[in-house]
């Protein structure tokens, strides 16, 4: 993980409504090691109207993702933002599902300087089914996309949703379920 | 579900493009016994463009849900539209997860005339709590909402995504998913 | 009216921002008798961004209507949203016009579980054609759609409109029209 | 009438999909004397995208308007957009009526230069109360605004509105109301 | 210059918002000599929602702009917003540049009474060709629409952009640039 | 030049309403080596609507810009779109103007790793300051955003811009718009 702690991200916030030249970085965030706690192997590094008031009302906003070997980005949707991105470094297996009732998988494997696109609101994910580490770019048409890690929401949630329910959803046993919860409460809190 | 072949939906298009006055419904359609292939006991019936073309532009949609006793309107998202309820008949326990990183279940117990809200993007659910049926009517803030039932999409997809990448996502045993897979493909295909 | 009294609606705010889960009604607000100054048999219930502030920037809301016997909903328009009608009970009567040069009435009788829609800004009205009480569910296009009853506009606005003008506008007798002003400036204020 | 023949527009249409330089105008349309069947003493030409396809998407349209001694443009909404209005020549008392419950009017007299808005949706008006001929230029808030009437559109429709639902909504006597539908059917047709 | 000073813009805010009547103008802004600093001829004078706050979303702006003979409005582009002209007085050769790569020139002599596009972000300008006066209205897509005057924002920005930079850029002597900063930065200043 | 030979970008297309996975590259575009016509010492690579037809309407673009030593991405807009930038190599002086009447100039350096936004339709541009060559990706907030290069657009344009009028505009010699309008049309065609 080592290289990770050498790319940092410096950030100049830009607006139309600024009126004064700003010669220093408005924030400074390196990219940490991976947090255990994650476990899926990947680490995203967001900016967007919460880090960058000033891109408000202006409908963009970006993230890199960097990818351990045999890392992943679990599915998740954006519920206000299509996704494009670009792969920086490694081979990485993307893909999405439309919605009902087809729920057609569509999935590629990128490598560097690939672009792909994940419409709004669809379930995605990125696999990195390389040996080494990857990176990659996106940017959201949104300075407020949010993120719904769907695991995370379904079995994390706090307070909890009720197990017999889920098990029906999912077709799981409830215990199965009570048992997710108890892992990822941890996870997504 | 005798009550459900009893209450029939006529529907008449109607978009400031028409340029006659249409005295027959565009379309009708009843209701149906709850498919048993679904086997969460809810039943949606959607009012939207792609019923009736004229909607389109108009950014509004419309839904009857029928739940039987018990029946559930599994966990999902409209990854266009915010949802508005309104609860007919019976009892419905509603809830939906905000994005990351919070997770938190906002939910409530519905009873006959209450509204609820799903925002845009967000997970929902609705869970019939009675012993009777009950009846709610949802209108979306889209002319095309869409709707990804979350685990069709994830365990259901054509083709299927890779169950190691799944297991570790969901932390379950890569048996399972594949046996989530084999239900989930029949009931979503 | 008796049964009026009978239904109420109960009311929970889900916005994208909440934090935490609110186990209580956001506010209650029972149908009142109908009101006998507006004397048109009709009642509406709205569900909008004034009694829900965290309706704001989600694009719907929802109200009800309640009609006595022969009772009506007068020609009135939306400012700001597309409107989609469900019939719970009884027998309406609906239709909108064109815009000019047409001016064409697109109308049609709704029973039971029927489903119309109004464009956004067009001319509409509902009239229970029935010996019965009817229910109806409107959702609307927008947060704020707003409501302009052409009557009271036209001819309750504080202060008048120009007698003069709007005998010659609408072709009546001017002393007609101020008695009109008389009538609905009541009734407007 | 003299000086309405005199002021001719030429338009020439320029969108960003436009490949090549248009010597000459697409249309050319005189504004004719004022048509008897109106009646009230005005005469719109309007700019938009039925006549100009060009204007597809670019959120904007004009219209000009002239004004006999006297003349109105009669009490009307625009269901898609915000009008500005620029006084070129004359005197004309303008306002709107604000939507339910306030139904509040704001009025104002223009001369030469004045500038004033009237919101989108609402019911407004522009009066000439000078003794000479009066001219505007209106911009809207979209290449397709669209115009309603209110008296051609709730008393001229095509087919008419039920005079007894009529009676009631405007507080008319049913023999009244028919004559405005006979009025106003020529008129709107 | 003289009937520059006899004509002057007086203007009432009319926005839903308004919950009374203002019988005075919000404004009074005559059009002034016109600017010698700025040189080339033409006073704009702007109605958007910096001067009126209550055309804020309504989408909508004005402006009046009054040329002397020979006198031009230089190449600029509003950044939010598609502007209609309408030409009052005097003939105005009129253009815009499309996007590259065409950068085709659409341009059109108007005379009294044409109207002119020009479509969102375009660079476009007007130029008096006439021996008199020349006074046009435009209306803007946007309450905010922006104006960027194409040299000053280039040669006049505060601080200035590298000469050398805008040398290669404009493919002209560093000391050329270094003499229109001079100029531009008075004028822009 | 050599290693802009080396970075290839194959790009798949995925759109919520493909029904299929598609397993091949939509299209491939390898970086060339830089125009010797266009002299600035950068290139372009754009993914929007024009190579993509499925992004349309989902509101994103991207584009790669790689740099020579000391190559400049020249004064240009979006017309319909925001810019966020994130330099991949190299180090860029990168920087916009806002509007009038302030026209300040708002620049920074910007390193590997470094988030720069440029507003929807200010101009704006980027400078490689090192000796080595530079990339940046940049992702812009609509699938169509468009692009214009001032010095093409006022100084290439065919047909030309009247050299007088520019001549005024730009406060240069006639001659040297002359000799500007040589140079450009060569470059802009």
């Amino acid at each position: 993980m080592k290289n990770f702690l050498l790319a940092c991200v410096f950030l100049a916030l830009a607006s139309s409504f600024a009126s004064a030249f700003d010669p220093s970085p408005l924030q400074d965030f390196c990219v940490a090691i991976d947090d255990p706690l994650h476990g899926v192997g990947s680490n995203v590094t967001a900016v967007n109207v919460q880090q960058i008031p000033g891109l408000n009302t202006l409908g963009i906003s970006a993230a890199r993702i960097d990818f351990a070997p045999y890392g992943q980005n679990p599915p998740h949707t954006h519920p206000r933002a299509t996704e494009i991105l670009v792969v920086l470094e490694g081979t990485l297996l993307v893909g999405f599902v439309t919605s009902n009732p087809n729920n057609t998988l569509i999935s590629k494997v990128l490598n560097k300087g690939d672009v792909f696109v994940f419409p709004i609101g669809l379930i995605h994910f990125q696999f990195n089914i390389g040996k080494t580490n990857a990176i990659a770019i996106a940017a959201l048409s949104s300075q407020n996309p949010g993120v719904i890690t769907i695991a995370n929401a379904v079995f994390g949630s706090d307070p909890a949703i009720d197990p017999g329910f889920l098990a029906r959803a999912f077709q799981l046993d409830k215990y199965v379920v009570k048992g997710l919860q108890a892992k990822f409460w941890i996870d997504g809190n």
